[in-house]
């Protein structure tokens, strides 16, 4: 599939290079491309300035928002929740019909650690890009766990582990259930509509404790039943 | 130990026998021993009567909330977390120095289902209790299950779930998590002081999610790592 990709940070650089690893034409999106390959510090989580990543990765192009949008066939949200919104209006209206996987959490660090999640007013970041966006078809997923883990699922347990999946269209969420269960994933419950993308974005507060308690991501949730 | 049970609903009764099975000396505070003892009508999630359940278990006395928590050494708050706060205060000053096992969640049906989760100005209703009460020493435990497996976690893929604990004070969760283990629990994460409780309350909404998916309650969280 063409997938573009929202945002150059470590989270969209990791998900460009899986998909390309699975076979797939990506792209990555940012706000302004110039800019982002002028960078040379590194990002607030300690990622490397992109032009580091990108000389290793010369294949995966780095173009607006609007060019990813216009690009793929589904888009991955991959920048931060608290700018969301604003990436995916820069897309304009490509993004009508569209796929856009979600993994997106909306975290306030602007009081330190902890921070706070941002549900805002339609209940979740899921559900507000949503009607934000009523054309593009969301479906959230990938948010409840460490970038490391979302295209290897098997590297933890032998991927015995839940992946949590929301969104209104049926289509656009088969389309993503085969896409992640072609790296492995074989636990994936589909929550119903797009409102079941709160209860994923809540899980944040526990899922903060325990990295601080364990001081690694490597750990995940499962439904047992 | 002797365990007073706050709160005389489904869940208080299945605390109370389990613990009487376990060999504890058990009591359980109601705000009204004698209105209660008259009632006919189900509970609000179908639960019989108290004088039904009753009748069956006549050696667990009923009790007001102050002489429940003059009883115990160790108590259960197994009210409706809307209205823990008023079910403690009525325990009066024989709550000092007790230990709190808190297993409610303030969950507000008014606007129907799903529930609002209410987390109040602390953070989480555990903070707020061990805000409101401050010689008290709350352990939040045992909010993330349905009571059928509280005390029977083995009835479940034999065990291999995860509970999680979060309270401020060390000994109240060692005696906490030996009478827990001693029902079989392996997997009790201690997420440190009682601001952990913030994240597990947070977990009800994928909690009611799961329960609307699932259609039964069955079901359990495990943190796999």
């Amino acid at each position: 599939m063409k997938i573009g990709v929202l945002g150059s940070g470590a989270v969209g650089r990791e998900v460009a290079e899986r998909l390309v690893e699975g076979g797939h034409e990506v792209c990555i999106g940012t706000r302004d491309p110039e800019v982002t390959l002028q960078r040379t510090a590194p990002g607030p989580t300690g990622a490397p300035p992109f032009p580091v990543w990108h000389a290793e990765h010369p294949d995966i192009d780095l173009v607006t928002f609007s060019e990813a949008g216009a690009f793929g066939e589904v888009l991955f949200n991959a920048t931060n929740g608290l700018v969301s919104s604003r990436a995916i209006a820069a897309v304009g209206e490509e993004i009508g019909g569209k796929i856009v996987v979600d993994l997106a959490n909306a975290l306030d660090f602007s009081r330190g650690f902890p921070p706070t999640v941002v549900l805002g007013e339609h209940g979740s970041l899921g559900q507000e890009l949503q009607a934000t966006f009523p054309t593009a078809r969301f479906v959230k997923v990938l948010n409840t766990l460490n970038f490391a883990l979302m295209f290897k699922p098997n590297e933890l347990a032998d991927g015995d582990h839940t992946l949590f999946m929301a969104g209104d269209d049926e289509d656009a969420k088969t389309t993503v259930r085969a896409l992640l269960e072609s790296y492995g994933w074989r636990d994936i419950i589909d929550l119903g509509d797009i409102s079941g993308a709160r209860g994923t974005e809540m899980l944040l507060p526990l899922w903060l404790r325990l990295y601080g308690l364990f001081g690694h991501f490597r750990f995940q949730i499962k439904i047992v039943r």
